[in-house]
């Protein structure tokens, strides 16, 4: 990187295939990256612009963050209107207001109003780069400022090339948006009609702050490949792309797997510093550590049981380790099903019922193998009888328990990918260690 | 459902929230289900094909499965192109055939062909209701025709709705793809010009076999919000959006999410049969019995240290389950880590490398509270010098196995979100269970 020339760098980057880009940077060492986006921002701020939407934002933040804020600036005009929120938003107040304040006047007041919008709204995942034109403008007078962007795209390459341009909205005498006209009625119309004449007046708007969630199910009812957003009173801010909102889906997804790893806030990546790594992993280590010692005291209580039959202690991990697959394999279609809207806390008891049923065969399977394994490992029948007995309400309880609280966690507004794991581990592990226990007290 | 007449039904269903779609009609009984999708499909097939597109594609195909085929074939007519050959999938061949029987020749034909592809490719995931034009064509008769299908649309609701009218694709005289031209294109040329002359000749486009991980790269590149899909011949097929491959990876995310959890498939719906749920969940559960035995064979062969300090039985699951957990967050990392594109299976060494240094503080953090707690609990300092000194260096072996497994079972081609927590676990309980006990049987 330290040795090409700026224009080595260009080409180096530009021909680097898709699939390859997030990798190639991320495997240069940070000094590198940060002389890297340098320089790039610098020679060509468009390639830089497109670079960081390859990485997570947070990612693209932090890189952004080392670039000189004047250099940083010329490649956040660049970047989509979406992305940009997105990233400045995962700076610290003081860096990107460094950045805005190299913005033109308008821009740094357009991004800052977008900046106030939570990125799972329709304010946050909206683009601004719209075609506008108010409603009282001729279908021909349209066309001359359509042709001559178009114009200006052929010379600059920039232009109307991240538009949307499958519509253009209209906006009333006030600038409230008052209508919608597809392009299809724009090469279908007179020449002279006005763009209120041929605008859809009965259309789908969404407010700045609906949630990602309910423009899911917009878009799930409506074929329209984005719908304008308009703010209090009326005005047009943008439109939110259904694309858009399907990314935010999938990112929402990936975050999900990673909390139910025992990722906190799920955003976790190794070139973050080792430090905040490592306190983001203890802070969910050290509680479930204490939910362990709380399942290991069951144990506690039965010493003299083990003392006397210690070749139970091999058998406790077991039984504990299947009913908790168990109860995770519960938990992970109540969190599937919460995901489709199929489930909801009221829910609760149909969910229970639907895992009894399961889990009665389940149960019935798991209790024959362990009667088998047990009687055969320890060629004792009572150990093979205990394993056996214990196993199957034991599966009840972990169906049941895993099935529950993912929806009761979501019902009093927990994070359920984060906390079901742990709480239902526990549960279980309670349950198998005391199921297994007191039947071997009472038989061995 | 069995009272209301047709229109009752018809508008009950149009009126229900689309947030509320699935949950209401999952929550009626089987029977009512199939009787709401047989009378929907008669009195509005419409109405019968958006209500399916609520559902996941296995639930969709279920319900349709039930109605009589040549109703059947009415409401798979009015799906989206991409949709139908996704429902149709998940149907035995004879039920999918008895449905393409009843369709008219050529649709079934194209239906049969979109069949042909996996739904991970850009043949499964295209649309085929795109504007293709022969490139022969002049303006002006593009404009008649769309014209003529906006007539259409307006008369019998259906027509260019579903349509991807951003381009129109144009085909050479042997049917073969030859150019894209935009809509804006239409707007600004001459209406005598040919579409030949107005196309964009060098246009990005898709084999109809590229796998949808080339598709999200490619758009990742492109600012496109559709590329038209061809044959080995270079005949255009359809188009692909960039919203269904969002979509996809929306859904692959999900199913990862239930594939952790231990649900084969990642694909389990509570509305399955009960056989088919504990079936497949068993199937899961069985070979984790046979790894759970594997490590606790470990704590068999120090049966005697036990018998000494069956105190230490209850300390046993509290390390594996501290260690596990551990090891699950080097999972989840590695796991969007690979999502997003990051790491690759040559990358082992770096991210072993970096999960060590996070680890000495993570050990070193929880080797202190697990010394405390062993030594406070059991009055032994003993007791919490075994678990302080066991715990760290099986730490180190947690993150560094955790996060290379998922790189390693993706690099001899199996499934890494299925398999890496049964392996990762069981090496941990393992390495847990011989370093706690080697340690307490030297020391206690």
């Amino acid at each position: 990187v330290r040795e090409a020339t700026d224009a080595q760098l260009v080409l180096a980057v530009r021909d680097l295939p898709p699939e390859e880009t997030a990798w190639t940077v991320d495997h240069l060492s940070p000094d590198d990256q940060q002389a890297l986006l340098d320089r790039l921002a610098r020679a060509d701020p468009g390639l830089a612009a497109d670079l960081l939407e390859h990485f997570d934002d947070s990612q693209a933040a932090a890189l952004l963050r080392e670039v000189d804020p004047a250099a940083a600036a010329l490649v956040v005009i660049r970047m989509d209107s979406d992305e940009q929120a997105d990233v400045l938003a995962e700076m610290s107040e003081a860096a990107s207001g460094e950045i805005l304040r190299q913005l033109p006047r308008t821009a740094a007041a357009d991004l800052r109003q977008r900046l106030g919008y939570p990125d799972d709204t329709a304010g946050g995942l909206m683009i601004t780069e719209i075609f506008r034109f108010d409603e009282a403008d001729a279908v021909e007078d349209v066309v001359r400022r359509l042709r001559e962007g178009a114009a200006e795209e052929a010379r600059d390459g920039e232009g109307y090339r991240a538009y949307e341009v499958r519509y253009l909205y209209t906006t009333d005498a006030a600038g409230r948006l008052s209508g919608v006209v597809p392009m299809r009625r724009l090469v279908l119309g007179a020449r002279s009609a006005k763009l209120a004449t041929l605008a859809i007046r009965d259309f789908v708007k969404t407010a700045a702050d609906t949630p990602v969630e309910e423009l899911e199910d917009l878009f799930d009812r409506v074929d329209y490949s984005a719908v304008p957003v308009e703010d209090a009173r009326g005005r047009l801010l943008g439109v939110v792309q259904r694309a858009a909102v399907q990314e935010h889906r999938g990112e929402a997804a990936e975050e999900d797997l990673a909390k139910t790893g025992g990722i906190i806030g799920g955003e976790e990546l190794r070139s973050m510093p080792v430090g905040s790594r490592a306190g983001r992993r203890l802070a969910f280590l050290l509680p479930v550590l204490g939910l362990t010692l709380v399942s290991a005291s069951v144990i506690g209580l039965y010493e003299p049981t083990i003392r006397e039959s210690p070749g139970l202690a091999k058998f406790l991990p077991v039984v504990a380790g299947l009913c908790g697959s168990s109860g995770g394999q519960a938990v992970a279609v109540s969190m599937r099903e919460i995901s489709l809207g199929l489930i909801k806390t009221r829910d609760v008891g149909r969910v229970i019922r639907k895992e009894v049923t399961a889990a009665l065969l389940i149960g019935a399977g798991v209790g024959l193998a362990l009667f088998l394994t047990g009687w055969a490992w320890s060629g004792d029948l009572g150990m093979g009888l205990t394993l056996g007995f214990a196993a199957p309400p034991v599966m009840l309880l972990a169906t049941a328990v895993g099935g529950s609280v993912p929806l009761l966690l979501r019902g009093v507004g927990l994070d359920p990918a984060m906390m079901s794991g742990p709480v239902v581990q526990t549960t279980i592990d309670m349950a198998a260690f005391l199921a297994v226990l007191a039947i071997a007290a009472a038989v061995l």
